[in-house]
């Protein structure tokens, strides 16, 4: 339509260059996006995309729930609603919530577009540019994005096996007060963590809080695994122990439907209202179709029981993953050993570069998420993220088998030559394709 | 679950009080929030929503259509999409925008949860603290709430019959710049306007476009009405104009349904990029699910035959509210005439106060919102916005008989004691229920 449309280069000039905010120069496309586009075709094995295997899903009792819907409350699910959510949904989400311990009030309770947007206006409501924002190392990647797009300062805080490390994060809190500064928000995925596939101990949970409540610090609990645990437990959310110190942030898109958008936030009082008009404000309201949908489901359907269908699902994958690591990865390479959810956080033997290693790995036709993409601060080159949500156990070992041979080689030229300079030089902290969610 | 909460004030505090982002100070609930409360009660007459009638679709074949893409197409619709959204959807609405003359490529398309969220991303995108965004007087009210979160000051330029005045708009120009600043975007709604009920003529469109061509302001038209016209002709989009200096913002929310969430922006490459990946940072990707169900409902229904019935479901209310206007309302009130869309712009005679009014319109069972809550100024006071988009025609009858009764009694009052004081001093820019939409 205009004449930079035909620009035979592609590099189509941008009028507007000049009038972006300052917070949009943080936003740009991450260098494996275009990796990723090729890494979508059927021959090759991902073990990028943090996509569930929503396939598992009972297809006839969805489409006869979506159906009903329509018929008997169709003018409700068709029309606008309320700027909080859905009230009977909101109830249902406190029965939701109780494995993880939670005992709240629906009023409590904001529904959203998804966790993400719940995590977005928590920082909306919060965060003033350079506003310090502490979180794991490594941490989700599109928290990264949410952080970056309101310009807040990330420090990260050291995990472990145990998770985020009680002793880093005092360590982290004094050095940010000695620069004159204060951190905010501890954003925290306690429960099978992604990327690091690790969960924090009880003990530690109450350990991490009783140090951000001494320091004033808000805890943001991001919890979307919290069900997915393989052997049947379910750690209990830090927010179970503390009503006014904790924002809780939960979804069905790994219990139900990714597709259909719906999360939560559980925040005090005065913050519940300050989400619910920034919610309005970003999108009026949550999709009435989308709620009444789950809401349907919840009550018609033996919802647990195909979480339980869902957990057996994923452990069987882990455990493909696993022995496929033990069995097929040079000596050198370690990983963590998750407990429930959906990734596995390897780090690379001999100081290899994952992010630079990625375009080889794709030609051998299997993908993963380098490392860091899931650090502010240019962290985690050696490691990388291999989720198992997706692929059939068979596929995962296939995908392995693939990586090992790739990791070898390139340990061998390394060997013989030096560690391969980096073709990915940063990830930057933009919105990473949605498969990596 | 505190102390806090057991207050017999209500008055609960706020531990995080001290902790807020600086944009939520202007985010607060509206004043009049609670007299809606009461006014949704079934016995009041609401000439206050802005909810579509939602009713009038064909309900069984919208239960087969959404049935059908969870049967056939489930592991899409109810998994994670791409932050663009869908690209079948995106070349559908190509054809959705014909009427209004856009022509435009799939790829310069953003699908959002609604086109709420593709105005908060254009903001997000474009808008630092501070600067200039220029809005008709009066004007959409939530988005005067995107304008005041990201701490844009709102400059209003004044409308006549025909809409945004050329004039006004050259002339606010200047005053901006004479105080060293610079516009950034000129928000404009050109067809049926919310709330003033006005449309753009087409060389009036031309003449504003140029302005904002020559001053370098981008253009961010917002039209979710502009199908609806009730002589059957469709206004041409500014958009259709120039694909360089104009995001559209596009919905289906009022020719399909708004429960699904669905809404879109085009806008020029370098900016829909960023859209883009704003989109995923505050989404991760829109509803596959309402996308497939649209894409769906749009490829095997009669949906411009619908948007017919829409039409002249609308063209109908409108009449029955101007007629009652003409027939019940005190000398000296005067009101827009619409040729589409919802709305209704009344002005009060003899200086009464429309929010100080309303209270007593409510307990006359009859509601509106107030003129002051579309401007970010406090103008309006005499003003109120009527809709006539979802009572059925007897009912808005009665409202405006309820109406031009409580409107008489308070110019007598006035007569003998003078104007009331003000009960609503100011509504703020918060967000409003959704209701207002």
């Amino acid at each position: 339509m205009s004449r930079q449309a035909d620009s035979p280069t592609g590099n189509r000039l941008d009028p507007w260059i000049d009038s972006y905010a300052a917070r949009t120069r943080g936003l740009t496309a991450s260098s494996v996006r275009a990796l990723f586009a090729v890494a979508s075709r059927p021959e090759v094995v991902s073990l990028a995309g943090g996509m569930p295997f929503v396939s598992a899903l009972p297809v006839d009792a969805m489409a006869d729930t979506v159906a009903r819907v329509i018929r008997d409350r169709g003018a409700v699910a068709l029309q606008y609603g309320s700027g909080q959510g859905d009230v009977t949904l909101r109830e249902q989400i406190l029965d939701v919530m109780k494995p993880v311990g939670i005992s709240a009030h629906a009023d409590d309770i904001v529904i959203t577009a998804g966790s993400q947007l719940a995590l977005d206006l928590v920082v909306r409501v919060f965060c003033d540019p350079g506003d310090v924002v502490l979180a794991e190392a490594p941490t989700y990647i599109t928290a990264l994005g949410v952080f970056s797009s309101y310009q807040c300062e990330v420090e990260h805080v050291a995990m472990d096996a145990e998770g985020l490390s009680p002793n880093a994060l005092r360590e982290t809190i004094a050095a940010i007060k000695a620069q004159g500064k204060r951190a905010k928000i501890l954003y925290t995925i306690p429960s099978f963590h992604n990327p690091a596939g690790v969960t924090q101990s009880q003990e530690r949970r109450t350990e991490i809080l009783q140090i951000a409540q001494s320091e004033g610090i808000l805890v943001l609990e991001d919890d979307p695994y919290g069900l997915l645990g393989f052997d049947g437990t379910v750690p209990q959310a830090i927010r179970a122990q503390d009503g006014e110190g904790v924002i809780y942030l939960g979804t069905f898109s790994k219990t139900i439907a990714a597709g259909l958008r719906v999360g939560w936030a559980v925040a005090p009082h005065g913050v519940r209202e300050k989400l619910v008009l920034a919610n309005e404000t970003a999108t009026l309201c949550p999709s009435n179709f989308a709620q009444l949908t789950i809401s349907d489901y919840l009550q018609t359907q033996p919802w647990l029981e195909q979480v339980e269908v869902f957990r057996g699902l994923y452990r069987t994958r882990r455990d493909a993953l696993l022995e496929s690591l033990a069995t097929m990865m040079p000596s050198g390479t370690r990983w963590t050993v998750p407990s429930g959810g959906f990734y596995s956080w390897v780090t690379l033997p001999g100081g290899l570069d994952a992010g630079a290693m990625l375009p080889r790995a794709v030609s051998a036709l299997v993908a993963y998420v380098p490392g860091t993409g899931f650090f502010a601060d240019g962290q985690g080159r050696e490691s990388l993220r291999l989720s198992y949500c997706y692929p059939e156990p068979d596929r995962i070992r296939e995908g392995v088998r693939r990586l090992a041979a790739v990791v070898k080689a390139e340990s061998e030229i390394a060997a013989t030559f030096g560690s391969p300079r980096a073709a990915v030089e940063r990830d930057g902290l933009g919105a990473p394709t949605p498969d990596l969610a």
